[in-house]
């Protein structure tokens, strides 16, 4: 369960058409408040799961049907199914649902029709901007809003250079560790700390039972890479892996509500070749998976030769793309290399065939960069790929720093967030080193929260300064508990804090174990200003604020020792 | 002490006239060996200090004297003097030295003079460039050797735009917490970590003596801001400060040995009102003692007023200044503001000034700026102080944070070291909430040290990519141990890996928790690279290895199915 910091608690939004939306409010001592963006959803319920708050929107709608899906067999679970104790814990199933024939359904296809959608009114109040301009870029392919029919459980969102910076959390078990109810535990602990998408990579034991539980438990989008699933079917064997049996899989997966699919199209098997040189060749395991598959049988990705298909089941459940980087460089050495940017440029290609059917479509970038070749990746994809948004994973800006590469990431990550990346993938403290735990997901997610609003800030985004600007207000007048309310982690400001100057009157006092009490820098700013409010009615002769901080400037120069108190005693 | 890692240890590299200078060298499993920039120094002597490496040096340079310092007084440990417990642990005086009359013997008038110093040939060789390099580069005033003839102790290093990128950690003790043998102990923590300077920004008890614990163990420069120490001395009443006590405090400084003054010249007292329409006021600690100081008098900033005797103080030691920016801007909302844009020109002045001394200089910087208005701080830097080394702490990229502000500043620190500036100061997690502890100071060094090598990368610092391109050939090769032994914090990223797989054999396993052992990305690349060396003979007849790894596709293409093995059984 989510419950909110003290402090803060969670208050709905109203908008048009019944659309209620989510936020943290922070009350501030003064009693005004300040609201933030909330992910963190009504709270995971492990036996029911999460009410369907699309439901209706999607039945009304009136061009979708349900039917009987695709039944679940053992081999859906991977090669580590535990099936019968996970079918007992299984919620319950809901019918599949579906466009029906020969309707558009996605996102995309209203807003090119200029509809807009109650999906849209909730992302663009979130937002703090008019639906219109949701529809827009959704309609232009600049954003996309990733709301399987399938996850009525999702609260939308939108992803797009034009709005937030959003953030995606990855959680999954593998081989070696992890259990279904420490990945729902992942989960809700992730969107708590504001991820706002979350990918299920899992690789391990009960993979389409983990994923239910996520699905109907996860107030965000949910990604998945098929391919981990489809590999594990064939025993981990990836030259037994067919067309068949990753098409079955994406349908399995559409039919439970994955909003968006990572898949490795662009790897090309002339392109392989360009990666042997490289200081870490293949680095992506998606990537190297395909790659695996079309050295094995050498033929052309399969990914690539039936992506038109693809492309109308995806287009079916409003099933997004996060076309993948199966090339990405895994290190400095190999960042803007030939096998990267040949990889980026077919992705520009499929991008413009998922539009041709009318399925929403972000791609997928780097990685490891130096931060001098960050604008370049960038320019490279907008270009590339008519502005469909990117989503990168970090990039990481060195190599030298495993134990620390939420930290590497984060530096690159709001450099490419500032340039227009829209969304930014997570790397945690664990990165290159082993899964992370419950403290290096949220360890990751703070990093990535900080660099997600440092990239809205130097976007200038309209509503994002407000937050810093209430904080550094409530640090300038010592307000220790707004502060503490405001901050991105409270418990963590306000346990630090604590440790020199535990006792409840110093939350109020006028200093801090920085300087002492004697001497604090911004008591002397405090004097000042007194001072200046002391001498407000001169204000109403001046004829601007400015005018009257030059005539303060002048009069204090010439000597007006009444005015200002002396400080330090 | 500053025991090296294991898979590390302590060597010394021999330059010209018989410099040592220290490197860490990561030996490799393959019997190759990588140095890495050292500051860890012979290891810190509690009861003797550290050996006095420069002594002959200076005195072999024949133009500096011994004299009968200024006796230390009870006054000097300020209010909080323990003097008496103090006095018993201080560590044996050594006479205090200057220049004598009539020679300049700072490292900026040696360079004018074409003279290449051992500090120069010792520090050029740490940075892997010719003594030339530095000697020009001190010479034009764009860059400083901090090195003090008192603090003999020190290693030479170098800080300007064309060489590595620095960082600097604070410590000292304030009214609330601390001890001297904390202190020591940290300043050795930091160095360690690789802090490059360390400042003693003591406020508390027994600020001389914690000083002079600090200089005879610190074998890198040492900063500090005299003001803190002077208003000690005047029982914490700004109002009650002189230019005379100010004086007399840097004298005693310059005798003990401190490498460069962080000097608030430029806090105007005209500036003083543009900053009462700020969020967050004054926020520098000496800039707030300054402003303080000119209300109570009315009369100009005497660090302004005098600052050209100061410049003769500075030169007779070789102490470098540090132009404070006591009008920094503490929030996102006061950055680049006109208050912050005033002193800087100020500080451009003075720079010039200091330069016609022949006083070594460097300028400090903000602070709080969000991302897209930090290139305009370098830029006006560069312009208003002729190219002098720019300085900064962090700048934080968001105020959000407060309990991870090493990483909101890392952001700032990579990309303003990027473009230029020369050192960062780095900002710890307790920043903003309390004195930084031992863990504190570590967090910080190493996310530091991470924006610093960053700016190196991309900034294609020659030598700086060796590191990460060791490191991940190592990851690459699934060389466990080499990972862990180049990594910036060898233990951790050895703990981590160890929290899932933590059986010696998974050390030199082909993968690790992430894949899990059947399926690992890495692993498809190697059989790929095998390939390509089973193909070697076909080498010979290629061109050029582009050529060949074009054939080879080309070959793939055509279907030679016997060249790769199937992956993945």
């Amino acid at each position: 369960m989510s419950a909110p910091e003290p402090g803060r608690r969670k208050v709905y939004r109203h908008g048009d058409r019944g659309v209620h939306v989510p936020a943290q409010e922070v009350t501030l001592s003064d009693g005004s408040s300040l609201l933030l963006y909330d992910t963190s959803g009504p709270g995971a319920d492990p036996l029911e799961g999460l009410p369907a708050l699309r439901e209706a929107w999607i039945v009304d709608r009136g061009d979708t049907e349900t039917y009987k899906g695709r039944s679940p067999r053992r081999r859906d679970d991977g090669r580590g199914a535990r099936l019968r104790q996970a079918e007992a814990a299984r919620p319950p199933a809901r019918p599949a649902r579906r466009a029906r024939p020969g309707t558009a359904v996605t996102q995309l296809a209203y807003a090119r029709q200029g509809e807009i959608t109650k999906e849209m009114v909730f992302a663009a109040l979130r937002e703090g901007v008019e639906p219109e301009v949701v529809r827009e870029e959704l309609a232009a392919g600049r954003a996309i809003l990733p709301a399987n029919m399938n996850h009525p459980e999702s609260e939308p969102m939108v992803i797009g250079s034009r709005f937030l910076v959003k953030v995606n959390a990855n959680i999954g078990n593998s081989s070696v560790t992890s259990s279904i109810a420490e990945e729902v535990e992942k989960l809700t602990w992730a969107t708590r700390w504001g991820a706002d998408t979350v990918m299920d990579l899992s690789t391990g034991a009960d993979i389409h039972t983990t994923r239910e539980w996520i699905l109907r438990n996860a107030p965000v989008p949910i990604g998945t890479v098929p391919i981990y699933q489809a590999l594990e079917k064939v025993n981990g064997r990836a030259e037994a892996l067919s067309w068949e049996v990753y098409r079955d899989t994406v349908i399995e997966q559409c039919e439970q509500g994955v909003d968006y699919m990572t898949v490795h199209a662009g790897v090309l098997l002339r392109y392989v070749p360009l990666t042997v040189g490289r200081t870490t060749g293949i680095v992506s395991r998606g990537g190297s998976i395909m790659a695996a598959w079309c050295l094995a049988h050498h033929e052309e990705n399969f990914l690539y030769a039936n992506f038109e298909e693809l492309c109308e089941i995806l287009a079916r459940y409003d099933v997004a793309f996060s076309l993948g980087d199966g090339l990405r460089p895994g290190s400095i050495a190999d960042a803007n290399d030939e096998a990267q940017l040949a990889e980026l440029r077919t992705l520009g290609e499929l991008t413009e065939v998922a539009w041709a059917h009318g399925v929403q479509t972000m791609v997928e970038g780097p990685g490891h960069v130096p931060l001098h070749k960050i604008r370049e990746n960038v320019e490279l994809q907008i270009a590339a790929c008519k502005g469909a948004p990117f989503y990168t994973l970090g990039p990481l800006t060195t190599d030298v720093a495993p134990g620390y590469d939420h930290i590497t990431s984060a530096i690159g990550a709001a450099t490419i967030g500032m340039l227009g990346t829209a969304m930014l993938c997570y790397v945690t403290p664990k990165e290159h080193l082993g899964l992370p735990d419950r403290d290096d997901v949220k360890a990751g997610m703070i990093a990535y929260k900080i660099a997600a609003h440092a990239a809205d800030l130097a976007k200038d985004h309209p509503g994002a300064r407000q937050w810093d600007d209430a904080l550094s207000a409530a640090r300038f007048e010592f307000r220790w508990e707004d502060q503490f309310n405001l901050s991105l982690d409270p418990p963590t400001a306000r346990s630090f804090h604590d440790e020199t100057l535990p006792a409840q009157p110093a939350k109020t006092a006028h200093f801090c174990s920085m300087c002492g009490p004697k001497f604090c820098s911004m008591r002397i700013s405090h004097d000042l200003r007194a001072a200046a409010e002391a001498a407000e009615e001169d204000l109403a002769q001046a004829a601007s604020v400015e005018v009257h901080l030059r005539e303060k400037a002048a009069e204090f120069l010439a000597g007006g020792a009444q005015i200002y108190q002396p400080v330090g005693e």
